[in-house]
């Protein structure tokens, strides 16, 4: 079986966890028009374009790497809910949740591109 | 057949459009310093870079929920179409073809995002 | 053989160089706190933003039309190289290698968007 299809679950979880930040990410550019908290909305999104797409490399690479589905499925769940978190602490202004996220994101990123690292060593 | 291979015609038009879009992105760069309106190509640029990355990743999550041929077609050429346009209108300062083009190439990764996840729940 | 899997030799070494600067990547964004040259770590940080992402799906698509591991493996050698060092010279304040560093990425990345699209017509 290849890899990368919607019949290895998953590679099925990665996409859907993808495609929602990306949905995420879309939703952001047309809120900055309508709050009036617009310098937060714009901080809160170029947070997100900083870490989203190395999530989406990240979390492709690490499926082929053909991890156990528990722990991909761990990553993919709280990188996605860190972000989302992440977004209603900044527009909150509640500072040191909104710093946990981001590190949470980070520290995701982080695990998946070591793995991957050390797997084709 | 492998859905992720230049002898599925989807997947070569979609990477034969986000190659296009990235070699686009490419010339934005070094276009910044020769041109008298610094400030518009800037502006151009980063609204690229919050808009392509997306386009990359949904339109290839999109290629492996094996959409029809003429669907995806569209969607890749309408977004490749928008974002040159959106460039050109930028650059001449003519505003509401430029939010239009903006809203299209949103609107085609928002219709790919939507369908992965449809898809996959 | 599938052309994604990491029993490709080539698409092994893609998958090692842009884990490698997506560490880099996941580096910078703690760094901004603890130097005094916030402003040039930013700077850094922002340059590779505009750059990574692009070699991550150039070099993806490239590694599918199947080119010659010793080209691919340059090609990857070389981004992550320049990348590396652009921060180096960055943050040392010398703006010519940090120039000529810049511009090897986007060659690079230039040469791997020009292949696929000759490849695809």
């Amino acid at each position: 079986m290849t890899l990368i299809s919607m019949d290895n679950s998953i590679f099925a979880s990665y996409a859907f966890y993808a495609a929602l930040v990306a949905l995420k990410l879309i939703f952001m550019a047309p809120l900055t028009g309508y709050f009036r908290m617009k310098r937060l909305v714009r901080g809160a999104h170029l947070n997100d374009l900083e870490n989203i797409p190395t999530f989406w490399i990240l979390g492709f690479l690490f499926v082929i790497t053909n991890p156990s589905a528990g722990t991909a499925l761990m990553c993919f769940r709280v990188f996605a809910a860190a972000r989302i978190l992440h977004t209603i602490m900044y527009l909150s202004e509640i500072f040191p949740i909104r710093a946990l996220c981001f590190v949470t994101g980070l520290l995701v990123n982080l695990y998946m591109g070591i793995s991957i690292v050390l797997y084709l060593l």
